[in-house]
């Protein structure tokens, strides 16, 4: 796993596979990835999130910071139940200092993603994935921790045939390690528009946020820590 | 990763998530793990294959066989490209003794399919896939060996509540070691109608087999070397 997108030059112009969702992490990250020269391809997931605003956010942020291609793919995790995201007969939790993993936590949501976007990277003949966990704000979550993306990257190296063959698949986790406030710094000295990404676990049609999930509540702390204008569009 | 389904006994009724493709390794694998105990949920894949007629035969053995339930998920491979089963561009290849990696691999499909069986196994409150990869027969494909599986079942357990919580995930692949031969003689031994089965890469929409591909060709040997009769129906 490489902590920093520079770490790893790449040659000019070789494909990456970078996972977009529409919040200010996956851009901050695309707008590395784009810094560090590669040929981006977005790819988001339509899981039957709650928050459809999303998808438009990652529409317009993967446009925005030049992806060459973005694509939605379709997966209905509904079915399978168990997450407060795709379950409307579950409530999205709005109290601060939530204890374990929370319910919006959707099961090997981001496992399914990066396999998803390794077939890609591998149809594409290229060798990298840039994932936008974050270890520091997401503690919750099982798969935003460093030993994860480690165990996937180990992983994609022994599934593929650029595994097999020695041209070692890569991992890039850029901000794993940062805290919002330093992501967001970071993006705004790349040039991301951060009032076209959306945050919020239960955002509106136009992509206006709650203000009370967690999600919410961990952005505005980020901007207000960075010292800088928070542009999220709050609803009434 | 377990190579016998009965090296760890569940609790009676526990649930598992069994990869049932419509070949004949995979139904052996779903008799398996309903020996053993497990209360089955058949998970398939839609990934837009040319030989449709698979999915006909994932349902029918998912029935015969006592699933408790049985889904099919799409996931729409066939735009990134990259493998004769989906790119109707391509051809599927006939001739006997293919090297190296075969173009009907389909890039990283096997991780795509293990992590939603990941996802339904934990929003289950599960601990147990069963995946019919097999080493000996399908040596060309990186994600049918031991060591990948080790891997899979290394990241589940990062990637979920269940293995951060101390209930280990486990990954079964009692057929990875097995001859087709023996793969057949223990399917008959648990009463698998392999009529019900389809393995050929091509197969018609009645599922009848090409009897040329490579899948046509090793399932026949198979039913060869078990001596006992092949209820392959193949087109005129």
């Amino acid at each position: 796993m490489a902590r920093s997108a520079l770490a790893r030059a790449p040659r000019p112009g070789a494909p990456a596979v970078v996972l977009v969702s529409g919040g200010l992490d996956s851009a901050t990250v695309l707008a590395l990835a784009r810094e560090s020269g590669y040929a981006c391809h977005a790819l988001s997931l339509d899981y039957g999130q709650r928050h459809r605003a999303e998808l438009d956010a990652a529409r317009r942020v993967s446009q925005a910071l030049g992806a060459v291609r973005h694509e939605i793919v379709q997966v209905d995790f509904g079915r399978f139940g168990g997450s407060s995201l795709t379950d409307t007969g579950m409530q999205v939790p709005t109290s601060a200092g939530t204890q374990g993993i929370p319910s919006t936590y959707v099961p090997a949501r981001n496992t399914v993603m990066l396999s998803l976007a390794l077939s890609w990277a591998e149809a594409l003949d290229g060798q990298d994935l840039f994932y936008g966990a974050n270890a520091v704000d997401y503690s919750g979550y099982p798969d935003c921790r460093p030993a994860y993306v480690e165990a996937f990257e180990r992983l994609a190296n022994l599934a593929t045939r650029a595994g097999v063959e020695g041209r070692p698949m890569r991992v890039h986790a850029p901000i794993i390690e940062l805290r919002k406030a330093e992501i967001i710094r970071e993006g705004l000295r790349l040039g991301v528009d951060f009032s076209l990404t959306v945050s919020c676990y239960q955002a509106d049609e136009q992509g206006r946020a709650c203000g009370l999930c967690d999600s919410c509540r961990i952005r505005a702390a980020g901007f207000e820590a960075a010292g800088v204008a928070d542009p999220t569009r709050y609803r009434p």
